[in-house]
């Protein structure tokens, strides 16, 4: 049995299926150029609870619970739960997942973790190994401000270049059966597979500035494209959209200018959830962040034109910064990673 | 093609097979009753670096190149690394894979990173995703103790119950087939297969002391020993040993008295790593934690013993308490789990 293509790409024969996602941002996501894609915006970025690393776990529990509701499933009918986040010891997905008793994989890959979860949701299905997983993936500003940055209180200025890490949740229910016919926007939605995953290693270009990380992750990100063509034999063509994680303005320019020399049209095609998720005037300064950007954007948008017909194949890449406050401090530059995953409504089975 | 048995357990009919592995393990465990079984002992924990996070992140790579050297592999063989550790953001992991160049998935399941690895590599081997991949996990002494504790310099006293994170790393480089013949102590080493996983679910009795980690993940463990023996219709004598990672003294037993009710002899052959680790006059007081406890024990100790035929049958589970610094602050209680695998030298192929 092989399922490997090429150095890095995994190939999934029995078409695992997303049969339920959902998408939550908070206050601010819902005000940008993205909101009528979420299912759901906070009215207040606490969500009813006392700290804001409760807020953040609740918000995730929601995610995870409402595609589980929109999926058609039950809660006994899910194996395993794969998610992580961004606070210390990943606590918003452990303590999602205190309460619901299902068995649960922690994962840690920074703002790469939407794809992580996705590629390992679908191996355990494609394998054989479960049934229903869920996969999942959160962020919210003010636990990471706090935690990375500065106390929120101390209302410090941020450099133009240094990205607003976005408060929002995503989560999809990846099955190995069909769940019955969905209607959506009022004709029948389109089904959506997982057909490849291209886990990507680590580049690190020497960037030690912690508010630089578009342009620390963007080589990550067109590594993992490149290898991603040439592991599947595939051209940028087959995409309808390419989309990176949260490479932001200036990791989106570097990122263009990178793949540029791949010829097609691959410019058109490509974009990034970082550059997408705020209006310029929301004063984020180098655009979203956060495992929450591409999990609300790629569940929102991405899942939503797919099932509309709008887009076919898609190639999402989920993008993360691996330093952490003390790397930083102890002077190391930043790792760079970035996870891909095809999707396509075209079922060749 | 269903590789699932009863509610939580993978089944891996490809015999995934341990090809090599590499234990390390600092100045203190290095004059504990395991020593001899470590392949590593070192003479002085900063391991030559200026900060003890970089001081773990070498011994985990030492760890992880030293097991690839003993399977007999290259570098170029190896289709992923997955790993985790304790520091926030994973840093040690992150840092050993930075300048490897092989592809890349971070796990976070506190100390239950070690066999959350081994299932999810696993996976990836039986289902044809991959030919080689490389699992480890680590823990450090001095990052984990000024990380969650105090810092070192303070020298404050330790409560009775308070468990030592170990310094120590272990890895393991699983294969789709065989290596050359080993000889190990003189003769032919029994080959190693990870024939079955069982996927831990959060339990959580409501502990909030962090010095009563023991406690917190001893029922998460009988939980995973009781569901592992249900799913695959095995009862405790099938196994040689059943070890779990780190309850330590006061955990083991709380686990021992919980499992006494499954009859047969369990209680003979159930140990923990943490419990195992140190002598008594060490001063270690609860026993030895850390995801490099379990790690370091399973690939040192039992993959050992197992080459060498004093074991066949052995089900390994590292134990993880899902507690961070903030969560302890902000009154919660302790999320426990527990990950299964099933080693055997019995390859029924």
């Amino acid at each position: 049995m092989n399922n490997k293509l090429g150095k890095q790409t995994l190939q999934f024969l029995n078409t695992p299926q997303i049969i339920g996602s959902f998408s939550i941002v908070g206050e601010k996501e819902g005000k940008g150029p993205m909101a009528k894609w979420f299912d759901m915006i906070l009215e207040e970025d606490t969500f009813g609870e006392k700290t804001w690393e409760k807020s953040e776990s609740k918000m995730l529990k929601q995610a995870i619970l409402s595609a589980l509701q929109k999926s058609g499933r039950d809660k006994e009918d899910i194996d395993t739960i794969l998610s992580g986040d961004l606070i210390n010891q990943i606590m918003s997905s452990s303590f999602m997942a205190r309460d619901l008793s299902i068995p649960f994989l922690g994962l840690y890959g920074a703002c790469s973790t939407m794809t992580e979860s996705l590629i390992l949701g679908s191996v355990l299905i494609d394998g054989g190994y479960a049934k229903n997983v869920i996969t999942g993936a959160s962020s919210h500003y003010c636990t990471a401000e706090r935690q990375f940055r500065m106390p929120l209180e101390h209302g410090n200025q941020r450099p133009p270049s240094a990205q607003w890490t976005t408060t929002a949740a995503g989560a999809a229910v990846i099955s190995d059966h069909d769940k019955p016919i969905e209607i959506f926007n009022g004709k029948e939605a389109n089904k959506i597979y997982v057909t490849h995953a291209t886990i990507g290693k680590i580049i690190d270009t020497g960037i030690k500035d912690a508010n630089q990380m578009g342009a620390a992750m963007a080589p990550a990100a067109v590594d993992t494209i490149i290898t991603h063509l040439n592991d599947t034999g595939r051209t940028p063509d087959f995409y309808d959209v390419i989309i990176s994680g949260d490479l932001g303005f200036i990791g989106k320019d570097i990122a263009k200018d990178l793949i540029s020399g791949l010829g097609a049209d691959i410019e058109k095609k490509f974009d990034d959830c970082g550059a997408m998720m705020f209006n310029l005037d929301q004063d984020t300064h180098g655009g979203g962040s956060g495992c929450g950007c591409s999990a609300s954007i790629f569940m929102g948008y991405v899942i939503k034109e797919m099932k509309a017909g709008n887009i076919n194949n898609a190639l999402i890449l989920s993008t993360g910064a691996l330093l952490s406050t003390i790397s930083s401090q102890q002077g190391e530059s930043i790792p760079g990673i970035a996870h891909a995953v095809a999707l396509t409504t075209k079922n060749k089975n």
